[in-house]
């Protein structure tokens, strides 16, 4: 017998048929000798229709965060209890537990609370009363007893967090995808579901635009060394078991390429090239919460600098306003920008002990006559910058060229 | 300076405009120098909706409805996060309290709790502050720190319970009419706002269909004596105000008229006139929670008797099914029934001083033709059961003979 954390988000309980289908799920995995804890997100766009009636409202002031909480945790409320309602009515004996019932101790951050603690002593009657515990996901209470919640993607994180400290022997994340895929499917068709991915492989992914699961998820998992499995609701399979790194494991060299359409890109053009401009230049930008991703800068001949960073596409417009001003206070010559350019990055703990993997991308995508804009790197990733328009062919290219098809991890 | 607490019902909170609304209403009364603490239920027909969504998961075994209160208390938690926000952007210090946060212990009776007692620190505290503090209605938890209801209407019922624990001057119940009439307005058109009426007749009016205020708060508010105010969110004005009774007041006889459409009739004829019939009648009806209001028994001269009762005509079918088969076991002669049929109670503290208001009902009933099939009586109060055909006539021929539309009550 193994006791697993399944957590179903929100697409997965977005009805309550679709909550049916779920709770067969958990009843199959207690058929198959399982034990199982279940974490739920807001039924469908809950959570998103919450959020905009906050929106509606429009106070930013002191006390809005802790009632934005007070709001958003409501939507989970709802379906744990209709998650446990259907268990029940199948003959399976569960009980609906709150942040608060599930002993979920937080710092008082509103709306980005971190876990402190988790008193366990709750879920493990439940456990120990034969039932399924259904917690609800993304929320906690602080020690004033007040309602807080874990920002976008938290209830993957109550599920990983859960999973740790009751000793879980995995985490299962169902969501409506397969598992992770060598790249996205829709843009490439031989795209291949991985059986096995690390820990640190899927940080790099999950942060590029894979969207299956949040990367605190993946952290706290890495942390506590939680195996955490991704899958779908809606097909059966295996899905895809992200965990730590394993010696034994044959590495291949990339796991996956990950590409990300919603960038946009800013340059300062002539700047003086002494120290503390970066500062001057990025301080407004970070002033107006708009996130930075890559940063470059290069010396020209006559001692004065250009200087490039990208941001989300959204942001573009504000950012090109803010360094309009900008521009004029350190006598720029020029401020100019690109909204049509993506990202593509390689990911592969194989990088380490294999030279040569940015030549070879580098190479496959001067073959296809793409223009390399700007390039980051990790220990296990290269990233460019590209037109938009290559992004497709550039990452069908390397998929192909890197032999993501037939390359297999052996699970 | 006084303290109220004001209760905003569904109609008063039902989207983001009206609670800005109802922000103004209690900005309004603090800017008169009053302290006021606010009690909220769920936004417009959210209630319904999730009472929908259990309906639609349709368990109804142990346990259901523990998680049928976890499911409904979400909506009061919405609305006071919303209107808390919003009264913090106007300017108005605010807090939103949970059932929990309130303090407010009940029983462990699922969806029909009964409060048992109310730690006010908190409340106290956020009034010390200056705080409006905005608690949801409806809710509170038990022993085991499970969330309990209390059932439709409950938010009046936290609301009398705050005033009285907190020792309000008064509880304004803000609703959609703007206060209690002597009859429906929109069948006598010369029905008449009351400024006054007392516990008792309110209690009884309630229970009849006025629909204006649920009798559990009534009850609540009559045992600690806490004045209650219903009136409009919508329209400025006095409302009415329901209090005990004022020995130095002069008692009008009659108070008001209420009249409800929603009942049926069924009588068993020619049962056999031994003890013990009234329950193997009534017996399978209560079994199958059907609600029987008035009951009567006559005792025919081949001792047999007529057994006649009313119930709501929702459960019209239903009850008939179930006397089809009571009839064949008690040897009756027939069962018939009408479902054609309505109820209009005359109620006035005044009637017990007062003989002859029965007569002079029937008498203005037979002035106009009006068949009386069944006669019930209390202290404060004569109900008949009329065909439904009659309501609006007998209505307005009892509001002009009692000159309702003169007799004012002195506040």
């Amino acid at each position: 017998m193994s006791f697993v954390v399944q957590k179903f988000g929100g697409t997965s309980v977005a009805s309550v048929d679709h909550i049916e289908n779920v709770a067969r799920k958990i009843m199959a995995a207690r058929e198959r000798g399982d034990q199982v804890a279940a974490v739920v997100s807001a039924m469908g766009d809950q959570t998103d229709r919450l959020d905009s009636l906050a929106k509606e409202v429009g106070f930013n002031g002191e006390g809005s965060r802790r009632e934005i909480d007070v709001l958003l945790s409501s939507g989970e409320q709802v379906t744990m209890a209709v998650l446990s309602m259907v268990l029940m009515k199948l003959g399976c004996p569960a009980k609906s537990f709150t942040g608060r019932q599930a002993g979920i101790l937080t710092d008082s951050s509103h709306t980005r609370a971190r876990i402190q603690s988790i008193d366990t002593e709750a879920l493990r009657s439940s456990l120990d009363r034969g039932e399924v515990p259904v917690v609800a996901g993304f929320q906690g209470i602080d020690d004033a007893g007040d309602i807080t919640t874990f920002g976008r993607g938290g209830s993957d994180t109550t599920a990983v967090a859960l999973a740790a400290v009751l000793g879980a022997d995995e985490c299962q994340i169902f969501t409506d995808v397969e598992g992770v895929y060598t790249t996205d499917p829709r843009a490439v068709d031989t795209a291949r579901l991985m059986e096995q991915v690390t820990f640190e492989e899927m940080l790099e992914l999950a942060s590029l635009g894979s969207r299956v699961l949040h990367s605190r998820a993946v952290e706290f998992a890495s942390k506590y060394q939680v195996p955490l499995r991704v899958l779908s609701t809606f097909e059966d399979g295996p899905g895809t078991l992200i965990t730590k790194e394993d010696s034994n494991m044959e590495q291949p060299i990339i796991s996956g390429i990950a590409f990300t359409r919603d960038e946009a890109k800013l340059t300062v053009l002539g700047v003086e090239d002494v120290p503390g401009i970066a500062w001057k230049i990025l301080g407004p930008i970070s002033e107006a919460n708009i996130e930075v991703d890559m940063i470059l800068q290069n010396v020209a001949a006559d001692n004065t600098t250009d200087f490039t960073f990208t941001v989300s596409r959204e942001d573009y417009e504000e950012a090109m306003d803010i360094l309009g001003k900008v521009a004029n206070d350190i006598h720029a010559r020029e401020v100019t920008g690109d909204n049509k350019i993506a990202k593509l990055s390689m990911v592969g703990v194989g990088m380490r002990s294999h030279a040569g993997v940015a030549s070879k991308m580098f190479e496959v995508l001067a073959e296809k006559s793409i223009n390399i804009q700007m390039i980051s790197t990790s220990e296990i990733k290269v990233s460019v910058v590209i037109g938009e328009e290559y992004i497709e062919l550039a990452t069908r290219a390397l998929h192909s060229a890197f032999d993501l098809e037939e390359q297999g991890i052996k699970s």
